[in-house]
């Protein structure tokens, strides 16, 4: 149960030497005199499976089972547990995946030390993937304090609140949050339906549409962009991770589509450039040559490459 | 320019009197001694509009003319285009979207006093529209002090973060937050998807499809409601609003699949029933048979009804 919210309810306490002595039964083998406790532990459920169960502050725990132990081991035992319980990240990826790489942009922009779990089969999804996000049954998965978060853009927003001293993603200012959620939000909408006709559509019209598409996409990022560094002005933010995560694909995109970013969007290559030489962001993004080869071996199993 | 955020730049003041004695020239028609004010008007450009304009703290200006005045009207002119620019809440809605009946179900509960600019069509959408919303061309858009805010879930967290001291819509705890946003984006991932499927599917088998799929989406959701008075505890809050916003559309849903909310998912419906006690909720929903009724014409004119 690492890395579970747990809470502990006290059943009993029950002072043995007195207990004992009118039970008339001997001393407890290893047993100073004092009181053992009988503990329920509560573990967190995941929030689809409460129906039937306690919650509580919108947390929702079940029991899952008693322990009795004395007073000397209890503190040991307490500190093991808020330990395994309270203080790892981790972070369920998969390697090529720009999800992933997203969350691990927002992490290394903050500063923040954690354990990488990855997923080895794309369709084969892990135990503790199933476990964590069973909705979706996707990654990237943030696991902190033993509680899953899900779904990249809304991981890395978690991130920006759960760390606020370090390097803000998001602007505080309501109205350029607003915008950064606007822009993060079409990226997704227009650049992952894109990228998918680029992983999935067979040569020729169909290439050459999502070409065409592409390049009107990036032709309003880089409106948005304008003369700024960054997309949110001066500062590497939210918008900057939710746009560059894709960038390694682009070699892929770029090869099938027969475009060049550098040529046809020189302000979007520039800015690219810029994030590219943030330790945060070319360490965290996948190799293109993988992608590539990964994704022409998908293609041709999917028969849209010979 | 109603609406709009504004900057004014003194281009020059001139000292008038001086002035126009140094040329000979009679005293200006109803003009006191003193100085009149060249200013340049500038005011906000939507975002993707940018580039080769002059953009400061992530404001994006343009020069809109010039106006010379002087003294005495120069406050009250201040005064006049300051209260339209900074004190207007504008929402540009569609009577039967459910999108906008979240932004209008925000609003009622912070108490937010607003004009409402209804799309008349569809498919002819208002200039209005356009200028305010260029990327997606949709509604809602929120209109507040000259500045747009577009797509609903950003529009409600924009709502909830400008009106802080009113009905928090979402919770301040970073975890409960993610929460908050995946339901939310849960439902639209999930509901706007099946929605559509009622809406142009044609009868039998993509149907019986639809409402299969439906009832699974409801049964996770209410399974995530549990015994909870509202989805996010005890409080009416964001994911509330983003699943109430298509309860009205159910009545379509429920003649056209098959099924009904009151027998097949009787939690989610007691719930929507403790929802639209609100008034904030039950003022902000479109009427039932007009959305029934138009969905029928549209499948009419798609083919799929006969």
């Amino acid at each position: 149960m690492g890395g579970v919210l747990w809470q502990l309810r006290c059943l009993s306490i029950v002072f043995y030497r007195c207990k004992l002595r009118e039970n008339g039964a001997r001393k407890m083998a290893g047993g100073d005199e004092g009181f053992s406790v009988v503990l329920e532990v509560w573990v967190v459920l995941r929030r689809e499976e409460v129906r039937g169960r306690e919650s509580g502050g919108g947390v929702v725990y079940t029991r899952v089972g008693t322990t009795k132990m004395k007073k000397r081991r209890l503190g040991l035992w307490l500190k093991s547990m808020r330990s395994m319980g309270e203080s790892e990240v981790v972070l369920l990826g998969w390697p090529l995946s720009m999800f992933g790489a997203r969350v691990k942009i927002a992490l290394a922009e903050k500063g923040v030390k954690y354990e990488y779990k990855e997923e080895v089969f794309l369709h084969n999804k892990s135990p503790l993937l199933l476990k964590c996000n069973p909705i979706h049954k996707k990654i990237p998965v943030l696991i902190h304090k033993g509680r899953s978060v899900c779904e990249s853009k809304i991981i890395v927003e978690y991130i920006d609140e759960s760390w606020k001293g370090e390097s803000p993603l998001l602007p505080s200012d309501p109205y350029l949050r607003s915008q950064a959620r606007f822009w993060a939000d079409y990226i997704d909408k227009v650049i992952y339906t894109v990228a998918m006709k680029f992983n999935s559509g067979p040569k020729g019209e169909e290439m050459e549409k999502a070409r065409h598409e592409c390049l009107g996409y990036l032709n309003v990022l880089e409106g948005e962009l304008g003369d700024k560094p960054y997309f949110l002005g001066n500062a590497f933010g939210y918008v900057d991770i939710a746009l560059m995560s894709y960038y390694n694909h682009f070699f892929t995109y770029e090869s099938l589509g027969g475009f060049s970013l550098k040529i046809d969007s020189p302000k979007l290559f520039a800015w690219a450039t810029r994030c590219m030489k943030r330790e945060s962001v070319s360490k965290s993004l996948p190799d293109p040559q993988k992608i590539y080869d990964y994704t022409i071996v998908y293609r041709k199993n999917i028969g849209v490459e010979d």
